[in-house]
């Protein structure tokens, strides 16, 4: 057949038809309205939102919606009212690919636009995404949290939780929500606004976008290849330094066992472990409360719990190992740093103009107000850059940034429900001065859980937050491969995770299976590192059982070896913004086959990664793209794409292929003898 | 002071004010509607109802809830739209005491009102409510269902029940709905409908009522005096017949143990319990399946189970002990009643004209019909009738009602998803005109758990449906309390429970204080009835436990010498709709601090009644009304009312006080003696 369609229009492109218009995008239609199918509603609503350290019950009492049916194109704006004669309620202006908002009626404050949709269109994004890489068929509130623990309504772990302390989550609880979705019909769009969102994609014909304020903007993004959308998103929402060649030398050991860590880090290298760091998160020193240890969160070493720390630090550097911290954005009002920061105003006030506290459990922190730049400033200067940095730190977990407590005030005088979602872009950027002061930017490592829009330009690495100690389906190892993914997609091109899990709560601890399945996929994202759990004592630590020290060490010493390739990838990524582990689609955007797999991962363009997620499990059944052949690495048999097998999949033997026509061919192979 | 005031106008009158109108009924503001705070909204709504053996998931996806902000006040109605100059889009005529609506704008299919509220006002009713009788604080669908087992996401009984069948429930969750409240403020409101309703009554400043439907009426009910208020609504919705007199001769013993369920009450009978019926639920034979033994659901006495059936009943009856069964709405489709049904075309179908089966677990039923007035006069005639009472039987459990699929298709064409409230009115009248066509109203007693408005002037006798048997909160004991309270000022005048309670799962079983605690309070209520629950042989039953039966025993002994008594309420339930159990308020309705009790109940107006209803507790603490003197039973101590009281409660000594000024003092004192 010939092609005689006219070239299509570029861009967003208004066109008046009888009772509405349709907007296109390079030619494909993104909003259909009619009179009598309206895509926008606007009205108000009283929302009601509680935090409980985190976690937040969010609730919308609506009193309108109203449908805006009339609309009226002027130049290069649509003014839209409920009927003809109304005046405008809500104008949308086109300007480039974006839309940009405005309300000549002040009282709304919720807003629903419908974004045209096909039934087998699919969806991915949203931030970070735990459960659902494809989003199509559910609804995703988009809001700064705790992930929760079991994130499941029928698991007893969930549940338990829940009762606990209102913290068992459910599939849609993320550190990083973003407001941003990409369509396979090959355009993206981003909804500019802090306020809290949901994107609904349960509709056949739809996709409807709730945002509890007027938004700033909406934004398209259209391609002909899902690489280039991600490219165009890494440019808008900023882009990581390279991947520091120290990182790539082994793993990052997480230990918390004041100066014992030493030694015992020692012990693992005797045992064949490649280390790149030593990750010490009690460094602070800890508090002692009715629940357990606790870090001491005033953010200085504590030579009492590490004696002479700066210089062990300087040795180990000798060695090539770096040390790493923990810092969050609380300061606890027992600690030294608490005084300075009030007295100089630095802190959240209730609204009285008295510091606000927030109860952690036995202790009250004081919340740096990032919105003061003097505040930032000093944050940056003082605790990470001095007491950090400058102390021979290299990096260090940054963590929280959910939780902006609602009802503080804060120094710009915008509302904390507004800023709450933006409070981890914050966070992040703070960090990113303190590294950038010290020209460290692609050395100093920090990695964060939390993030919203713009997170990508400051923060260098994603962990994927704190699962629970297991194979479950919502909260266990296979999460975090979603969770790279659909954060991959919006422009976040490192991510990585806790091996073995973090969370272990009413009984549910680490097997020595979980660990090793853990780290064997590690081995294959950009950072291998260690976690030693919310409960160390109660859990499996990699160097207490040899059999999994042993394949621990291995798997360090296999991702070392793919340093190479790994370097490739991150400068790759610094150029054009792609991530590290990517959909099966980003490579096979036409095997409509691969749109919602979320357990297995392109590891750059050439290795396909197929983790183990599930307990007892020795064999995996996994899709190999179209278009390609496929040589499993451990044997050497050559599948081509375009369906399923089933690999076996001993401990140690991870599913992983390689594209046969690889130019990496020899650095694989030579993994296998590893 | 003087009281200079002009008289309050009578009945519902209109004011127009500057932008808007006041409705006041009998001087009392209920409806205040002004441009920018308008008292109505509507527009559309999507549910989205799953079904899963009578709990439903039901959630709403509003597409439009526009304020009606512009109200035309002409003759006699209120016409409705978003401003001036646009077409009316609801209307609504004062016709009387109510308000008739009428929808010129086809679209609408979601309505809601807003009603006037003070911030210290009280609101009951709702229907048999089983966890909260003051609603105020809450939103309470109106839907009617299966109770929910737990009641109370907190619980693991909840927990588990939601995860093997969606069957947890929630405070809200009722068999029997009805959209009618009682206010404080001495009025009630009542919307007629039976589309789902849901009253909101969270908000300090109005009431809001939502329904998915135009409903037909609002009407208003209005009384200087609580009394005449629950007078007015059991003329509005219908008057039970008198209890009959051989109930109130003992306890209705229920035993499903086929021909050995004789021999075990006359044991029981020995032991010196008052019988008035024995109740065998299993006389139409079991089922066998894999969750345990079932009830053969084709309405029919199962000869082999109950030898000679027919004789021993009147044999039994000549000992003046009745006998009752069971039956429900449902025509297993392995019995000899389905295809007789089917062949007739009573059942509803699937819309393609097959016979519409419901899975019961391991066995399908067709639904009768009810809407065919001939399918309800041959359940009536033929299976109650001619299999029920004319076989000998004086009652019967007329179970379920709560289920109609909201996906089968109707003779007379109604929707299902707006017949399903109404369903258990129709079940009931079909038992009622079995009753009365063999002139036994007033005789046989058939007893329900499922309701809506109507079902008072069919169901002589409510029950309180599924309790777990234990003393939790939203579903022990207490909740029957609840149950006869707010059912009671609808105009249902007797209520009864299941003593002991039914629901037992995951290992959840009775305890001899539990039943001990349930009979003494159930020998102060209209009706004494046992039930071996769900699980017979793994709960304690109490013809097994020498001083459970013995205790039984005194408090069937004591409940039949309070039949004077209990005969004078019946009396005055005919005459004037009053209930047997009442809510402190009924009778001191100046005394606010008995608003929101609903673990205490007045029996009759001279008995007050206060269960043990936790655990472990041998006293119990509870409030004495004001401008009166009570006499605790057991004791004779004289309590002057207006303060809380503990009294000694041991197991046998329920705290029950009488008024100081009772005529009743000689019987009462004599129960003391029993």
């Amino acid at each position: 057949m010939t092609d005689t369609s006219p070239p299509r229009p570029a861009g967003l492109a208004l066109r008046a038809e009888a009772d509405g218009f349709d907007l296109t995008l390079d030619g494909r239609l993104v909003l259909r309205h009619r009179a009598d199918d309206p895509c926008l509603f606007a009205g108000r609503g009283e929302e009601r939102m509680e935090m409980y350290r985190g976690n937040f019950d969010i609730e919308d009492y609506v009193v309108e919606r109203s449908p805006l049916r009339h609309a009226a194109i002027e130049a290069g704006r649509i003014a839209f009212s409920s009927r003809p004669g109304e005046p405008a309620r809500l104008r949308l202006h086109i300007e480039g690919n974006a839309l940009r908002f405005e309300a000549p009626d002040a009282s709304i404050n919720r807003l629903w636009l419908r974004v045209w949709a096909e039934a087998d269109e699919h969806v991915w994004g949203g931030g970070e995404q735990m459960s659902y890489f494809d989003m199509r068929g559910r609804r995703f509130p988009l809001w700064t949290s705790e992930p929760g623990v079991g994130r499941d309504k029928t698991s007893e772990i969930t549940f338990r939780a829940d009762v606990a302390g209102r913290a068992g989550g459910d599939y849609h609880n993320t550190n990083y929500p973003q407001p941003t979705f990409l369509s396979s019909r090959r355009y993206a769009l981003h909804v500019e606004t802090s306020a809290y969102c949901a994107f609904d994609f349960r509709a056949s014909d739809f996709h409807e976008i709730e945002v509890w304020a007027i938004p700033e903007r909406l934004e398209f993004f259209a391609a002909p290849d899902f690489l280039e959308l991600v490219e165009a998103l890494s440019n808008r929402f900023g882009r990581q330094p390279p991947l520091p060649d120290w990182v790539m030398e082994g793993a990052i050991v997480g230990l918390k066992d004041g100066e014992a860590s030493f030694a015992r880090l020692e012990t693992m290298r005797e045992a064949g472990v490649r280390v790149s760091g030593l990750w010490c998160e009690d460094w602070v020193g800890l508090r002692h409360t009715s629940f357990g240890a606790r870090l001491f969160w005033d953010w200085r070493a504590d030579e009492g719990r590490y004696p002479n720390l700066r210089a062990r630090i300087a040795a180990l550097r000798e060695e090539g190992i770096r040390f790493l911290g923990y810092v969050n954005p609380y300061l606890c009002n027992d600690g030294t740093q608490f005084p300075e920061a009030e007295a100089a105003g630095y802190l959240a006030t209730d609204g009285m103009g008295r510091t606000a506290l927030v109860d952690f459990g036995e202790f009250d922190c004081g919340v740096v107000d990032f919105t003061n730049p003097e505040a930032a400033a000093w944050f940056a200067e003082t605790v990470i850059g001095r007491n950090m940095l400058d102390y021979g730190l290299s990096g260090w977990m940054a963590d929280f940034g959910e939780y902006l407590p609602i009802d503080v005030h804060l120094a710009n005088g915008v509302d904390a429900k507004l800023l709450h979602n933006r409070w981890p872009v914050l966070w992040a950027e703070v960090n990113a001065r303190a590294v950038s002061s010290r020209s460290l930017s692609g050395d100093a490592l920090f990695f964060m859980r939390a993030g919203y829009t713009g997170v990508q330009s400051h923060c260098p690495l994603l962990w994927g937050g704190d699962q629970s100690v297991d194979f479950s389906r919502h909260d266990g190892l296979v999460t975090v491969i979603c969770a790279a993914l659909s954060s991959g997609l919006l422009g976040n091109a490192y991510h990585h995770s806790d091996i073995g899990g973090y969370t272990s709560l009413f009984g549910n601890v680490r097997t020595a299976e979980l660990v090793m399945r853990w780290a064997e996929m590690a081995a294959f994202t950009p950072v291998m590192r260690t976690h030693e759990g919310n409960r160390p004592r109660q859990n499996l630590q990699i160097d207490q059982d040899p059999q999994v020290l042993a394949h621990f060490a291995r798997m360090t010493r296999i991702y070392a070896r793919l340093a190479p390739y790994l370097r490739d990838l991150s400068q790759e990524a610094v150029q054009r913004g792609l991530p590290v582990q990517r959909p099966l689609f980003l490579h096979f955007p036409d095997d409509a086959r691969t749109y919602a797999i979320q357990d297995s991962y392109l590891y750059g363009p050439d290795l396909l990664v197929a983790p183990v997620w599930r307990a007892g499990e020795t064999q995996r059944r996994l899709y190999l793209p179209q278009e390609a052949d496929w040589v499993h690495l451990w044997t050497g048999d050559v599948h081509a794409g375009g369906r399923e097998v089933t690999v076996e999949s001993p401990l140690g033997a991870p599913p992983v292929f390689f594209r046969k026509d690889t130019q990496y061919q020899n650095l694989f192979l030579s993994v296998i003898k590893i």
